[in-house]
């Protein structure tokens, strides 16, 4: 998929929505684990409550690794369901020395079919560059993070006060076209120095509701002439309810956040 | 295992070797494709070729993840038929928020049942906790990596002097006991320095072979009193051959480093 391509399905569905799919065993409905696949059954309904309020899923792969062959069964089934018009991110975080991260990448560009996979910036060009050699592929690289921990090592600063998420997005913009970056929502009041760097990519935004992170805040300082921002929302849409009619559920917090943002392109893009 | 064990063992076997287990179906020899699963059998005969002499085995999980299910398979039978007493790594270069680090620690901790897993330090300390909740399972995190780009981030500086993967060593210490550290072999010069930093800790040296990095450099500079180091091969052993004798080929290049690392160990542990 194209970044055109990607905007004109945020403008067609009014939405820049990416939704996380997360199953964990232990969180889905009860009345699923008879199934033959619990969590492939789950991801299917939440999908098809959802298609028409989002441009993107992202299946968290520690989720589906975690349980073993079965789980990269339910993956492998859960991307066959997805339409094609939406954006597919692995959220794997990978990254190794070259011909280890050419495996990855065959892993989710050929082996399966994703759009884009996260990799971590922390061994540097070489184990990103294998990832940007595939037509119309992404790389999402991480580069300020939403958890807590993020800020241990991305706010280290040289001597010009430069930070090193800030390196991260200087440099890696030299290596390829189809970049991306992960900023996390707990961080808006970055947003405006990322942008500086990065005025024309697309950024993948998690944090927003269980981390607590604001959409407007985001927004604010995050949008770009033809949007460029993809906000996640994984725990707070698919586990809105445990009962039967959860995915229903999770279409009603999906639906809340897509009209938010209805409101914001209507605003910004008339 | 305990660090205390690790040693034993590596004192019984007069070796501080482990095999990296990186197995690519274009690369192992052409007879094992008419098996039902060449990577498995490519495994197997390479460690009852050279369970004697090494301390550890490191299966690189993209060569496995890249086969998608079947791969898996293939891991999973592998880490069978290591010996217990052999120390196994994961080299998965994992880490994310905390919810899905446990996950990742789950795959490869309790799905799986491996002693150790390589992850990535940039998400910082709430992305690395998990993985050391488990008992005796070890996390090894990556500080200075052997591959070209690894300087791209790792010597990022402070206006201290302090580069990143030191201050990546310094502050990871207080996260948990179990932790070991990835120095690549390709930056000897910089042992010394590591080892001010972690004089205690094992570190997991990859880089000597196809890569370039020196043994005896690498020794110079770290060993410990606990010797301290696991050194790191895998295609330099593992595609020493490519016909039906490819596991002998495999045991004549395993025997040249542990005799090698004989003479190092009876010099310093005499």
């Amino acid at each position: 998929m194209t970044s055109k391509e990607l905007f004109q399905q945020i403008q067609q569905k009014k939405s820049f929505l990416c939704i996380g799919l997360d199953p964990d065993i232990e969180k889905i409905p009860k009345h699923l684990l008879e199934l033959e696949d619990p969590i492939f059954e789950f991801n299917k309904q939440i999908i098809e409550s959802t298609k028409d309020l989002c441009v993107a899923y992202k299946p968290n792969i520690a989720f589906y690794e975690s349980m073993g062959t079965k789980g990269w069964e339910s993956l492998r089934k859960t991307l066959e369901i997805i339409p094609k018009e939406i954006f597919t991110i692995a959220d794997a975080k990978r990254g190794d020395i070259g011909n280890t991260s050419n495996m990855y990448a065959k892993t989710f560009f050929q082996t399966m079919d994703f759009d884009s996979v996260t990799v971590a910036p922390y061994m540097g060009s070489d184990s990103v560059k294998p990832f940007l050699s595939f037509d119309q592929k992404w790389v999402i690289l991480l580069a300020l993070t939403s958890n807590q921990g993020g800020l241990d090592f991305q706010l280290f600063e040289n001597k010009e006060g430069e930070k090193l998420y800030q390196k991260v997005l200087k440099e890696s913009q030299s290596w390829g076209e189809n970049l991306m970056y992960v900023v996390g929502a707990t961080r808006a009041d970055a947003l405006t120095d990322v942008r500086k760097i990065v005025p024309n990519h697309f950024l993948l935004i998690p944090g927003v509701g269980a981390q607590g992170g604001s959409l407007q805040e985001v927004c604010k300082y995050g949008l770009n002439k033809e949007c460029g921002l993809l906000i996640n929302s994984s725990r707070g849409i698919i586990y809105a309810g445990d009962k039967e009619d959860f995915a229903q559920q999770s279409r009603v917090k999906a639906l809340e956040l897509q009209s938010e943002m209805e409101l914001i392109l209507q605003k910004n893009f008339a």
